[in-house]
């Protein structure tokens, strides 16, 4: 029954977790865990512990917490926001005989966990026996609904193995849970102790609700529970409700070979303006509905959602089980992080952990929209419309910090700043050209002119009024960008960021191109002519500081003039350098967090030439020791487009198992939802070859040598295109909708009815680059 | 009775203040701070209240406060210390009749207090009449001893005016006065609520004790009190002792026109090994030895030691009284901060106040070291014994950081990095070879080789191998240092800041030098020829950024592309600027906070041309807005050598009433030292033109309009040197001791038994440059 240090078995659906280990339960927990992008369960046992994190999560509910500082300056955020671990309905306890089913007692001789990427439900299957020696059968299964955003349910139950059993089982709602603090890791949310407050508990029969509200932020929630009961015998049951507490507790005898079945639905609801009575209202309703529907089609609901959802965003993998399954589980997690967010963030762990305080970041627009806006383009629809929702603050943000336009803040949960320091927080402005450049590819994938004339153009508009008075034309006549802090968080406070001054050309371009497509919006806006003439001028100079000596760009001026980071001293247990070094020696040496000239190559293709794209990655490649998770997408996409196809794998591999291996030791917080959509874009955007620009499709296939054969889909305009890439070629076809207009390395074609299949041209020859010392891409054993 | 906003009333040798102003309390606290360097008490009123800020410090006494952070980082302080106000002893509480004397309630006839620069006393006559209308004369006068360190003493007399009167007096000791918190201001302290711990009290006769100890930094205190008393009637007197307070009480009946008078003794002593009975001994002792001395000689002592410091300091100005009294006012106030802290820091606010929380930082070295050099050289080693004593501390801090050698903290009390905000603290590495220029401009002006054995060459050496590995040499054999900050705070983070660069490498060459000198000292600390021969080759080719556009230097790299600050729509309520605007804004523009380049020019004399001297200042100039009280001093320096002598002799004014004119609205936390010591440099640097480099002195004088005659006195080796101004001669004057050779307007001569009497060359005609809008130097009414 020991498991080994991963325990996940292979398969191409699902993901199985055999035997126990208590140690590895906060990890198992959040990739476990359950979600639709409104609520999030993560992956607890059932019966509440052992546990890890408990971790139930609603899109939007925080709590405020003050932000220390030990010097204070002028705009520094002075509060910032924390996901809080709202009422858990997910508690199921279990009495045999008079012993709790707990797996630290006992003896558990089946345990497994299925995580089913088909049906979008977690299933258990333990047989225990108690220190006593009586065994039981245990299963579970357990959804978080993607049709019904507000309902999650459960369904468990027990069967006495050797002998007639009395059982008590305790369906709990439990609020304020007690949560273990974590410190010296700034990546860690900030605990918060007992942050929710009681407002009304009822109970009948089998049905619950507590209401509360948080103490600061003041926001109201409540959590509702009912049950359906299923056992050839008669069960007293009871019901009660404390402050923080509604149980049903079902006390039966049940024969051996018998079952007693426990359907438990609950249903959450929260809000900052409607009053409890309101909120009390609504998730009785969800749960009255929730009934109604009955579990079975609970299931085959959450069956069909995702056998749309696989129909247009699927991927194979020939050649490489593990990685096939391992893109599915990335997807999957995709899909839940977006899927119902509706106006609200995307956070950077989705709903699956505390970590990062629950906080979004560019990671949202920059590396989950892409896979959502060509997969489920609604669920990318949604998510800018919540930045939009958040311009307001934006705009004031930019006047407190003395700039015009909006600036988006580098991290929070409803939209201000929550970044409590400003060198890679504040400073990292490119997060507006970010949120400007999902805008654009949202908008040419989808052509939802709505949304243009709703959010788009103003999105655009006042993200490029901040770029014009952020930079400034130099004698030289350069549109400089100082003091701001691109992707790589190892360089912060860098003049002329390659990726930020790119991205804000693009995002000035872009604001140019909506005002003309959208007069009248532009009008409302009040853009004018001057405007768009100095928007233009200034994305036609931007600086690119390139090094004449060396034949590469720098990621920053001054950049490649800098000491380089001395990375055969550097111990491998010395990374993440972010917690063995200072800032202060990283910020002044040449040594790269996260790919940021890298990224800067895939996201603005046509601003380098092939040859400047390959110098520039192996110098850059030389000096990036993947900190973060971010980066080894960005690597493994421009690895392929360079040549060098086996790195591009490699990258590949690491992205892919970023969080089923726990490559960054912490997926106990959460899972890195911007990883797992970049491992959708090592296959579409590196094996695939895929780029948009200016509202063009381009695909460069071309396989590493260890896989075999590689199919994705995706939306464009309402068409659903499927990419089927062997060794030689690659065959295009349209699976519905409209004519769709492309270029296979660099030529240009037209699909429909018939699929394509065009030849993929011979590699070029490059001699593989070495990462830095110690730092090769993570090898599978 | 009225006082004007200022209420200084100019006189050469005091400051005398006619009226009470309760608002400007805390103002005029500070200012008549008396203090040897040891110990500093704040010019409160003896009767306790109205109080500003009590303040009682003890040099090198703090209490730990853990440092906050928003978001934690590898190397960040995680404890600062804080001055603490110790056990106040200059409380003297007086009765007349029932009311107690408190100047916010009756009627206060007559008031003033003067503080007298020859006497090293502050003297107060107030005449009071209570609510009831009883009159009373009060004479006290107060001395902080320069001769015995430990001690201070207050004579108090009170003298019934109209009436006999009963009259009661208490003589305090009173530990955990309560302070009033302040916030909003990063300079301003932590408040610290009760910092003091009770171990012992006791009290006989005229005596009493008090033994405390602080929480956290587990220092150990004793404060101790004595009398005198002399009256022509019968006292009762009595004494008791609580934790926190000791209180002499006399109670007597005065006849009209005669008088009480009660001679205080007050001692202080702390350790951090002593124990409370040793600690209670030595105070004791100290009271003793006082009370052996007696008032009289107490005040003839006090009064020798400024004779003596003024034979040796003494700057005299015709034509401006109000600068006379100014230049008197900062060079007392030099002397207090510097005289006795006998290997103890001089902090920035001396002991004057709590501001800045009572550390010290390159204002040390940088601005107060040079007055202490040439006027009290023995004061300016022992505060650089008190860095070597700090090495060790160092040393861990550099390891910490990556680094080698020795790097000294930004900020502190104990050596210990107590900056909350690298980017502004750690990152300020110039705070090194700041040191090292002090390090070797005591040498030179010395010839102390005790001093040079035991502390100079390792200072010089450590410094030195910081910037070995600091810095690195770039493909074009450039030795760059990257990333660190400079003394312009609003240009953080810079690539090659010339100042940094260039005191570096004046660093690395002194520690080259000093290993010459002493290579048995270099053998012992390790120094190879290899390493000797690695900081001659760096500071030969240190990088100097310069535009050849603009034909100026830059104050960094890049910093001449960066965008202009917005000076014009700068309105100025919003200065200091840092209050204001983020750091996000202030960096990456141009715009400078204080004088960074302007003072390399100024220690850096020779790595400039006088050309490129007048284009840098001008310049600079237009970008300074000298939000930080080091500027005026270095601006006035820069603008006389390069022949803006209105504009130098503007600075020089406003250097001079920073704090008698509370030009920066924190007066109340007490005196700005280096502002102060710069205001001698003003005269001895800017209008004398003296400048140090290899050991040889130059001078340049040249006089302002606005003055008729400056005269000033230095020590080199031991020798007494006048110098002595007119419009169109210098006079120097060998005072004392050997032979002196320097350079007047580039002419080497030597000074012996006869003066010499030089001419000034005419002034080369220069147009004046303007500071930013709105920023034009302080006018007097």
């Amino acid at each position: 029954m020991a498991a080994d240090c991963r325990g996940f078995e292979v398969d191409p659906w699902q993901l199985r977790w055999c035997g126990l280990d208590v140690d590895a339960l906060r990890r198992t927990e959040s990739i476990f865990a359950l979600s639709n992008g409104h609520l999030g369960l993560r992956g607890t046992l059932e019966e509440g512990e052992p546990v890890g994190e408990p971790g139930t999560y609603l899109n939007g509910f925080y709590e405020k917490r003050q932000l220390p500082y030990a010097e204070v300056g002028y705009g520094y955020p002075q509060q910032g926001q924390t996901v809080v671990n709202v009422t858990d309905g997910k508690i199921i306890r279990l009495l045999v005989g008079d012993e709790p089913m707990d797996m630290r007692y006992g003896h558990a001789r089946e345990h497994e966990r299925v995580l089913d990427f088909r049906s979008g439900t977690l299933r258990r299957s333990t047989v225990w026996t108690s220190p006593t020696g009586q065994s039981v059968r245990i299963r579970s299964e357990r959804l978080v609904s993607f049709t019904e955003r507000a309902l999650a349910a459960i369904r468990y139950e027990v069967e006495p193995l050797d002998e007639d059993l009395d059982l008590v089982i305790q369906s709990d709602l439990l609020a304020n849970e007690p949560v273990v603090a974590r410190q010296g890791d700034p990546r860690f949310a900030a605990a918060l102790d007992r942050p929710l407050v009681a407002d009304f508990a009822a109970a009948r029969d089998f049905h619950a609700v507590l209401a509360h509200h948080t103490r600061q932020s003041g926001l109201r929630m409540a959590a509702g529970m009912d049950h359906e009961l299923a056992v050839n015998a008669t069960p007293r049951c009871s019901v009660h409700t404390e402050d923080d507490l509604a149980r049903l507790t079902i006390a039966v005898d049940v024969a051996r070979g018998d079952t007693v079945c426990v359907t438990k639905y609950f249903a959450y609801g929260w809000s900052s303006q409607r009053s409890t009575p309101a909120l009390r209202a609504q998730v009785e309703a969800a749960l009255a509905a929730g009934l109604e529907t009955g579990w079975d089609d609970l299931l085959a609901r959450q069956r069909a959602y995702l056998d749309d959802f696989w129909a247009s965003a699927d991927i194979e993998i020939d050649g490489d089980p593990e990685m096939q399954q391992a893109v599915r589980f990335a997807l999957f997690h995709v899909l839940q992080a977006g899927a119902r967010g509706e106006t609200r963030a995307i956070p950077a762990k989705g709903l699956t952990g505390p970590g990062y305080d629950g906080h979004s970041f560019w990671d949202t627009e920059t590396f989950v929209l892409p896979v959502l806006t060509h997969t489920v383009p609604a669920a990318a629809g949604d998510a800018l419309r919540w930045r939009h929702s958040t311009l307001e603050l934006a705009r004031q943000r930019a006047r407190e910090l003395g700039q015009s336009g909006a600036m988006f803040p580098w991290r929070s949960i409803n939209g201000e700043e929550g970044s409590g320091y400003w060198p890679t927080g504040t400073a990292a402005v490119h997060v507006n050209a970010d949120i400007a450049d999902a805008t654009i590819r949202y908008l040419a994938a989808t052509g939802d002119e709505q949304f243009e004339r709703d959010c788009g153009v103003e999105l655009l508009v006042e993200t490029a009024r901040l770029w014009a008075v952020l930079g400034h034309r130099d004698s030289a006549g350069n549109f400089r960008i100082d003091g701001v802090t691109g992707p790589d968080e190892y360089s912060a406070l860098a003049d002329n960021n390659i990726y930020t001054n790119l991205m804000a050309q693009k995002n000035l371009r872009g604001a140019v191109a909506a005002c003309e497509r959208q007069p009248e919006v532009a009008q409302r806006l009040g853009v004018t002519e001057s405007e768009i003439g100095r928007w233009r001028d200034c994305a036609a100079k931007v600086a690119i500081p390139y090094n004449d000596e060396l034949e590469v760009h720098e990621q920053s001026e001054n950049f490649t003039h800098y000491m380089r980071w001395n990375f055969a001293d550097t111990p491998a247990e010395r990374y993440p350098l972010l917690l063995h070094y200072p800032y202060f020696d990283l910020n002044r040496k040449q040594v790269v967090k996260q790919a940021d000239l890298t990224l800067a190559m895939y996201l603005c293709p046509d601003e380098f030439t092939p040859e400047q794209k390959l110098r520039n990655f192996d110098y850059y490649e030389a000096l990036t020791v993947r900190d973060s998770s971010l980066s080894a997408c960005a690597q493994a996409i421009m690895a392929a487009e360079v040549g060098h196809l086996s790195l591009a794998f490699d990258y590949f591999v690491e992205s892919a198992l970023t969080d089923l291996h726990d490559l960054h030791h912490n997926v106990a917080t959460g899972l890195h939802i911007a990883s797992l959509a970049g491992t959708w874009s090592c296959c579409v955007a590196g094996f695939g070859g895929m780029r948009e620009c200016n509202g063009e499709v381009r695909f460069a296939p071309r396989l590493p040598e260890n896989l075999d054969r590689l199919a994705f889909r995706i939306l464009w305009r309402g068409s659903r295109i499927s990419v089927d890439i062997t060794r030689d070629a690659a065959t295009y076809s349209l699976l519905s909708g409209d004519p769709f207009t492309f270029r296979h390395h660099g030529q240009p074609h037209t699909l429909s009815d018939t699929p394509l299949e065009l030849g993929i041209p011979d590699l070029p020859n490059v001699s593989k680059p070495e990462p830095p010392a110690g730092r090769a891409p993570y090898r599978r054993e």
